[in-house]
């Protein structure tokens, strides 16, 4: 679609079934965060794992991402000349491939576009595989941020391939990311996306304008345990939804079936949700069905997922949980 | 001390090892806040529980806890008419004690103190064993609010008391809570307190001036992953630390070494430091040690702890990760 390659990325999930699920659907390899994410999934047999972080690599590290390229393929990120030397330290040449991180307006990890070729011809000197550029455009974490934060990811990494083009390294892979991006995104520049929210999507998604409430399609059930005419506090907190609470989000998560009401108050085991006037609030008892803010918060907080339609459910493991480092 | 029993909260550690360090110590009893949490401690021996909470009590929840009481001596909370009667409905008289919840001030759950006596003789005329009032003041959880939080404590529950008595139902348990009330509440109103975060402390604790840096006793090692000269991002994230952020803290956390570097930025495998004027920011590769703003959430997040001193380290398990239902 669109000349993109889909690598999704599976930190959303963590899960098994969901992970072949996306494969089954044409994408060609998934994307990971941690090497604990690559090895739980390699153990499941994916072939083809990137791992989207620009991993400081130790003795540990390598004799463990050793052990990973015996089975699959592996890309990892690089963004520094010294993450570079770290990498060729402890790998033989030729066992693992390289995408270069650039920082395109999110500035947290990545180098600036333009010492893009500096870093891949660095790992490229020390024996890496240097096979592209990869960013992650998290400004468009923002409401009406997406379109301007898709424009700075392909411009950004536009001149990281030209970057490496210059110093002599030829750029294969030029890989974006995030779930509001996703759909402003085109072939002309990137050859591969990595959203990974937009498997579930969540209420970031919903109140940045990225979906719509039919596109939720993970909830957290919970009971209603305290109630006045119009409030009710439900068994869900941080310990089931995550806390995450960026300063535009209206609340802690949305409830699926109260489209107004918010949630304005998140401890460990308590959510406070208020209602509009002339909304009365749900009986003591009730189940609820929350929206997470960030879905792959609530998701690493999980064992298992009951995956349901009208005539069936079963269970799946959320077999990577906990597996973050 | 003070004419006050100590029930920790486990919730804090969920960790068994620690959890009989502290009944070694004195404690009369543990504070759990889930039904899977008194399962998992039951499980391991611990023979008296208070799951600090008004549980709505279905079938399934019935038999789960009718379960527990036949190993443990366990109590609940309360906090309406409806939960007394759904108690009731689900559990054999006799079977398990309630405590009456109130609301102190941090308007989450609880009753109000008038009203305490009312739902005890609710659940009284239900075959309900009500042994007290407790309350969980929440409010204490602002800069300089722990003194009046105490007060108001102590007042609500004197009220609450009161209240139970006049309804003609004994109250031999006035049980307080929170570790920043901890030291400023006496035994001439309550005859319990439940902390759970006093042992270990956090970056809240820390910046409510409840605790000092040499009190902190738990901390996560990671790892400088990218670097300038006055920024770094270190590779633990909200899925190792937890996103907790309140608006009164002055980032997602701080770090043990760095006293005057904070963390501005928080995503699930990164965190932004920065680091003040002349000071250096350390080498890629470093290992940092971040204390968490809220503790319960990190340990939560984890499978284990490294338990280390000077000379030696073992390994003890997060027994009741996940536990949260």
């Amino acid at each position: 679609v669109r000349g993109l390659r889909l690598r999704p990325h599976v930190k959303t999930h963590k899960c098994i079934e969901i992970g072949q699920l996306q494969l089954d659907a044409g994408a060609t390899g998934i994307t990971v965060a941690t090497v604990s994410e690559a090895e739980m999934f390699a153990a499941a047999g994916f072939d083809d794992l990137f791992i989207a972080y620009p991993l400081w690599v130790d003795a540990a590290k390598g004799a463990r991402l050793r052990a990973l390229s015996k089975r699959a393929r592996v890309l990892i990120g690089v963004d520094s000349v010294e993450g570079a030397a770290a990498v060729s330290a402890h790998l033989p040449p030729g066992s693992i491939e390289v995408l270069v991180e650039i920082d395109s307006g999110h500035h947290r990890t990545g180098c600036l576009p333009d010492a893009a070729g500096g870093v891949a011809l660095a790992g490229v000197r020390a024996g890496l595989v240097v096979r592209g550029v990869f960013t992650f455009p998290g400004q468009s974490y923002s409401p009406g941020a997406a379109e301007a934060a898709a424009t700075q990811e392909a411009e950004s990494l536009a001149a990281a391939a030209t970057s490496l083009q210059a110093a002599g390294v030829a750029c294969e892979i030029v890989s974006g990311g995030s779930t509001p991006t996703a759909a402003l995104t085109n072939g002309e520049t990137l050859t591969e996306i990595r959203p990974g929210v937009y498997v579930f999507n969540d209420a970031q998604q919903l109140e940045l304008g990225r979906c719509e409430l039919a596109d939720i399609a993970l909830t957290i059930a919970s009971t209603v345990v305290h109630r006045t005419s119009v409030r009710v506090v439900i068994d869900a907190g941080s310990k089931a939804l995550g806390a995450d609470r960026p300063a535009w989000t209206t609340g802690y998560g949305r409830l699926l079936d109260h489209p107004d009401a918010r949630i304005s108050a998140l401890s460990e085991h308590h959510a406070t949700v208020d209602f509009p006037d002339g909304e009365v609030a749900p009986a003591i008892g009730s189940v609820m069905r929350v929206i997470p803010n960030h879905v792959c918060s609530a998701v690493n907080l999980a064992a298992s997922f009951v995956v349901a339609d009208a005539e069936a459910s079963e269970v799946w493991n959320v077999a990577a949980r906990g597996a973050n480092r």
